[in-house]
């Protein structure tokens, strides 16, 4: 049995702590957090949480610290931090930051004699292999990655933040004419109007300037203006009611040619339609976190990531099960 | 740069040489054949052809073989044989017969100190990926595979058989109807008559009864009597300037569910379109040639298969330029 341990409790450790639930070869060991943890309440029955404090002191209990924070503020220190005292997988998906926050990870996890697997999810994770895979089997080819239909954090934060704004949800959309052409092999150059739209819904507070929200929101730079974006005024009780989940999902399509004068088409097609984009993240997450023990177990150690990772780690089965069951 | 041999010169053969084409970071050394040499015409421009009695005393000019030969009689003895002398790989797919052919290779290539990747490919090969990327991410879940719109050459092979029949073509397509069904997470069982159709294309020899050798074709245990099948007698004209390409396809889809109460469903789908089956199938292989090499050249060696190789391994890029870039 693999013991995990929960490092911040937020969606995304719930959804870590319900694929513990479902995985036959894990234990949830505690969930640290840096809140008061006698205000944490969590779902499984008899595991204990901790103040983050707790956690070092752990470390003969735990084979894999799962990180659950932020990629803004937390991962940043939390994963170096914890890389040489624990196996550590987190989802950070600062893709700027990936070479730096990589280095500093690697330099814990090689300290500490462990293993880290940084930036897992489903993009970066999921969708880079898709990537990988389609651009190193089909070199003469291009790439196309859409989101959605899902909601997005930091978009719905940015309406958030406008003045006379309550709440909000906005929707990433990829648009079907896009996906049509991309998928007839046509090659077809996008700009970003083309590819996805942005639906918003917004409640506003009593009396405010809808009007005025509405163009804040439309012309607001990178995050709407090069988008064809609506917006639709909605009560708290309908914000509830419709918008409470968290879906989300996408689509890598490659598309290349084969053959001695490239005369032959070949699509590449990898698609996520998700009900809850924390869950499915943790999901992933989880199955690298085993992962994460097996190359610690063989001594391999120091920073990894998807592209690193011989996909049968991520199996609760054998070698000999995987080969006769899935190949 | 990789130097690459071909060993048996059909359509994978050919297709391999077209991937090499495309390859910047690989070479053509030689084509390998167990035809009188001289009959053999290939692609590329001042590559010999062999015959396969020359191959042993080329070892050192080669770093990995490709075995284009099939998987019923060939690939049993070939890759054993071969593999204690190259890096090799395979696109061994007979899967009843994959334990039994991965320890044969396993004994050889380790006594040989060489590294050989068997049943690489589409299927198997990446839709056994996608089988085993989505169950470890998914395992309260359910996997479906479909095939096509494509030909199969077993089932072409066997109308072919019939007497009175002078060529045929059969087409594996599947049903969109169980395709939705899936699609919609509803998690279905489905018959094999529920999941693909077959579409047979056939030329009689004159004065052959036609009725005789339909009723022979749908009635055909195993090939073709477990599923709806059409049959339509068409001209040898008609067959060569409609039915000579090898489209082929698929789609696998897993749908699964997480949650406290596994109450949010997820669909995950990974689907290829492609013209040409054989030179898709050589793509791939290719990629994991480059593969073969890296591993060896690590002296990881002994029999792999695509669940034990890390994605890098595939790219001509290297791995920080990987996450830059692909992550």
């Amino acid at each position: 049995m693999i013991r995990v341990g929960i490092y911040g409790y937020g969606n995304l450790g719930r959804g870590v702590e319900c694929a513990i639930k479902q995985a036959d070869d894990a234990n949830l060991v505690a969930v640290f957090t840096r809140r008061d943890p006698s205000t944490v309440k969590i779902l499984t029955e008899g595991v204990p949480v901790y103040h983050i404090d707790k956690a070092e002191s752990m470390k003969d209990a735990i084979d894999v610290m799962i990180l659950c924070g932020g990629s803004a503020t937390d991962l940043p220190l939390q994963t170096p931090a914890l890389a040489s005292i624990f196996n550590v997988v987190d989802s950070f998906d600062t893709h700027a930051k990936i070479p730096e926050h990589f280095k500093n990870v690697d330099l814990a996890a090689k300290k500490g004699g462990k293993t880290a697997v940084i930036s897992v999810g489903w993009d970066p994770g999921m969708f880079s292999l898709s990537r990988l895979y389609a651009s190193a089997i089909l070199p003469e080819g291009k790439d196309y990655t859409f989101w959605g239909k899902g909601v997005s954090q930091g978009h719905s934060d940015a309406i958030r933040r406008i003045d006379g704004v309550v709440d909000a949800r906005q929707y990433t959309i990829p648009i079907d004419e896009a996906l049509d052409s991309v998928r007839s092999g046509s090659n077809p150059e996008l700009t970003t109007r083309q590819k996805h739209k942005r639906d918003c819904y917004v409640v506003a507070a009593e009396g405010a300037d809808k009007a005025k929200i509405e163009a804040e929101i439309v012309n607001m730079p990178n995050y709407f203006a090069d988008y064809d974006t609506t917006v639709t005024f909605i009560s708290a009780e309908e914000m509830n009611r419709e918008h409470s989940s968290l879906p989300h999902g996408g689509f890598v399509i490659r598309s290349g040619n084969t053959g001695w004068e490239s005369e032959n088409r070949h699509i590449i097609e990898y698609s996520l339609k998700l009900d809850s984009n924390p869950e499915f993240t943790a999901s992933v997450i989880l199955a690298y976190a085993r992962a994460a023990v097996k190359l610690s177990d063989k001594g391999q150690h120091g920073c990894k990531t998807v592209f690193d990772i011989p996909p049968a780690y991520l199996s609760p089965l054998n070698s000999a099960e995987l080969r006769e069951k899935l190949l």
